[in-house]
Formats: C-alpha cells, structure tokens, sequence
C-alpha cells in the first residue's frame, strides 16, 4: 500500500492549527481530528488552512484509536499534541523567551506557572527555565476535575481523570500526563494546583479589560491561579504564561458579563 | 482666592484615565470634563481612579471653555490631551521603545503609521522616530470626516473639522490639530489619509482574530490604513501603531459581526 506524505493530528483545537498551518507551508497534507464541541474558531482555523477535519466525541470515541486506524490504513505521520519530544521542545520556546526577557530586564523568577492538559507546554517550560534559573519552581495550573496531573504527582504515577468533558478550559481536557512531559515534570520542581471554570473566565475578563490581550479559558488558567491567590506569587518574582487566544464570542461574552467587577 | 491644587483634563476618555490614575497616585484631585457619549467602559474606569467626571455634549458645549470657568473658578493645572509638549514628550516615548525594537532586530523601518486625533501621539512619536531614522516616513491615520490634519498639511495652516462627532473612533474626534503637534508634523516627512468607520471596525475585528489584541476603533485606524492599502508598506518594512483598547463590548460585538471574512 502505499503511504501517504500526510500528516495526522490530534487536537483539541490550538496544536491543530498550528498542523495545518505548517502542512500548509510545506505544501503536504493534514487531517486532525478534534472534538466535535471543540470552539467553532478553532475548527474554522483549521479548516482555513486547507487541513480535512474529523470531528469525534469526547465521551464515546477514542481519538489515538481513530488516529492510528486512519494511519494504519492511508499512512501519514501522527504528531501528537503533547506526548511528542519536538512537540515539547518547540513549546519549550517559549520558556527560551521568557527567560531572555528576564534577563534583559535584570529579574530573576522564583515560580512560572503555566497551563496544563498533557503537560506539553509546561514540560518544554520547565526544561528551559529550569536551565536558566536551577532553583525555579514550575506551577502546573489545570482546570477543576482535569487534575491529573495534580494527582499522578502526589502518587507517583501517571493516573487518569475520571471525566472526558464538562470544562470550559476546551485545550486542558486530557485525559492524563503524557508520558515524555510526565517524566520532566516529576522531577521535584513542579507541583499543580487546578482553578475553577468561573475563576478561568474572570482571568479572561481580567486579560480583556487590563491587559487589553485576548486569552481563552484555558489559556487563562494560570492567570486565573495567580489572581485567585492559588499560587506564591506576593514578595516573588513570577513569571504567568498566557497561551491560546482562539475563544468564541459567546464564551468571551459570559466571561465578561460574570465577572464580579466590571472595569 | 485659594487654588485647588487640582487638575483638570479635557478628554474623550484615554487621556482621562491616564490623568485620573497619575492623580491618584500622587494624591491630588482631578476633574475631567468628558463627551457625554464618550464609552461606558472609558468613564467608568476614570471614575475608578478616583476623578470626578463632568459630561459635555460634543456638539453644543467647548470643553475647552467649560475647563478654563473651572479653573478660573476653582484653581488648578489644565492638562491637555494633546496640545501639551510633556504630553507629547510622554507619548513620544511609544516611539523611542520602536526604535529600540527596531534595533534590536535589525530592521530600519522606512514608514511609521499612527492613529492621528488632535496629533499628541504622532508628533511625539514623529520626534523619536526621525530622531532614529532621519529618512522615516510617517503616515498620520484619521478617521474619515475628521480629517483635519490632511487638510491642514494639504493647506498649510491649521483648518477644523465641518462635524464634531458621528464616528465609531471616539478617540479621535479632536476638531483641529493642536499648535504644537502642528508645528512638528509640519515639517515635511509626514502625510495623512483616512479610513471609514467600517474599516476601523474591521481591523479590531483583524486585531481581536488575528493578533489577540483588544484594540478601540481609534486605536486601530493605523491597521485600518494597512489593511486597506491606504500607506505604502508593500516591499518597506513598516511601523504601524495600535493604540487604545478601551472597547465597549457592544462595539466588539459590532467589529465582529461586520466584518466579512470570520476569522
């Protein structure tokens, strides 16, 4: 048989545009397949970069199953939204940059708090900021009944959550720590802590109204952590890493019309 | 008599804030004399600062009149939006922060494209960036039918607008250019042009989409011009300035749903 020059994805939305976007560029072909309830911006993304998209359901489907019957029958390469070593060193990036930043403005950061769903992103975090500053601590934020990662680090061991859907946070609903981020992140500088869906949207609100950024649930939650006092920041220098802007008109206009103080 | 030691701005509400929250810190009164129809979001959070807001009507009263009885009557220091020269200095500063961006990259912009009301911000980022780039061009962006500046570089002496309100970009319906920005983008290396309210709305929605940038209609004008083809940026390397991020939601709602191309 022959294999197509494709590439397959996973995702719940962000990591799918980015796969598209690249196929585009390298002329190849992609297909991700993303949750049915996935925001309808991320799919329209998507799909606006010539990528096909399938849609699964959260609860019922199994998506690494479709992924790899979809490859074991036309070919293509998977890249995984978090449990892939390039993947992770090429979210890592942003830790590279934050840590030049802190460097150009003469601090030194005691705590980086990140969002967390595989652990993708705050294993590539850790790895570069840990590289700059050996004593820094990594707060691993999730949102509330997605605390896997909070879980697997006090037993030991990478342990499953019991629901598949139900947050507003679209991007952190893993279903556990993959296992490449899970063995950066267990090495004792990261602990977790998980905020509530209307804690993620105030910090949304908060994004929108002082920061003047536009941030999604899930890309909120570490701001979300910070604000709700969750995580040690007071007399310390932290670092919050804000990442993912892809969030539909109606879940901006709840986070806006449910934040406690407007302005 | 004895003078408040005060201040007072005249202010379609970004000025204010900044006013209102400098006044605070330093524990002086400030009084700002603001269009009635000036953003609920923009009165609100000067009022949140601690100021005390007066309501003028854009087409009946001269907020410079009503400023100059108050001071008369009840003392203190006029600060003015635009026709101020550490104003101008502060705003200036914008300039100075590209030029160090620029430099840092490597790049030697050749056009540099601002939001132009009363042309505090221009001049001021006119003086930093010629200072930088000797040959820079500067593209002063208005609003369609406040086009004052165009007007006025076109005659060569400082002409008013035929209307006093009426557009989306509330920030920039100054009626004249102030003196001594005037006096500076006069001196031959800037040019204006204008963009139509649905323009403006549409590069917040580009803003909102594209850059997770919350930016105002007045803010977003430089785009504006950009998106439109309206300055000459094709094969340049080109600075365009977004300013002011203080949107009413309703006005987001509007940018986004008229815009054609969703995401």
């Amino acid at each position: 048989m022959e294999r197509a020059r494709g590439v397959v994805a996973v995702s719940s939305g962000n990591h799918a545009q980015g796969v598209a976007e690249a196929a585009r560029l390298f002329g190849i072909a992609a297909t991700i397949i993303m949750p049915s309830d996935a925001p309808a911006v991320k799919r329209r993304r998507t799909e606006r970069s010539g990528a096909r998209v399938i849609a699964y359901d959260r609860a019922s489907d199994d998506r690494e199953a479709i992924a790899a019957d979809l490859i074991a029958r036309h070919g293509g390469t998977l890249i995984h939204p978090y449990n892939n070593a390039a993947v992770i060193a090429g979210q890592g990036t942003i830790g590279l940059e934050v840590a030049a930043d802190c460097d150009a403005l003469g601090v030194r950061p005691s705590v980086v708090a990140v969002p967390c769903g595989g652990g993708g992103l705050s294993s590539g975090v850790n790895i570069a900021m840990s590289d700059a500053y050996p004593e820094v601590r990594i707060a691993l934020v999730e949102p509330e009944n997605f605390d896997d990662y909070r879980r697997s680090l006090r037993e030991g061991r990478i342990v499953r959550n019991a629901t598949s859907g139900g947050s507003v946070c679209d991007a952190l609903m893993a279903q556990a720590p993959g296992a490449i981020g899970y063995s950066i992140n267990s090495r004792g500088n990261a602990s977790a802590v998980a905020v509530s869906d209307s804690e993620a949207l105030g910090a949304v609100a908060f994004a929108f109204r002082e920061l003047k950024l536009v941030v999604e649930p899930g890309g909120a939650v570490a701001l979300a952590a910070a604000l709700a006092d969750r995580i040690d920041i007071r007399g310390n220098t932290a670092v919050i890493v804000l990442s993912g802007g892809n969030i539909d008109e109606s879940v901006l206009s709840r986070a806006l019309a449910s934040d406690g103080a407007p302005d």
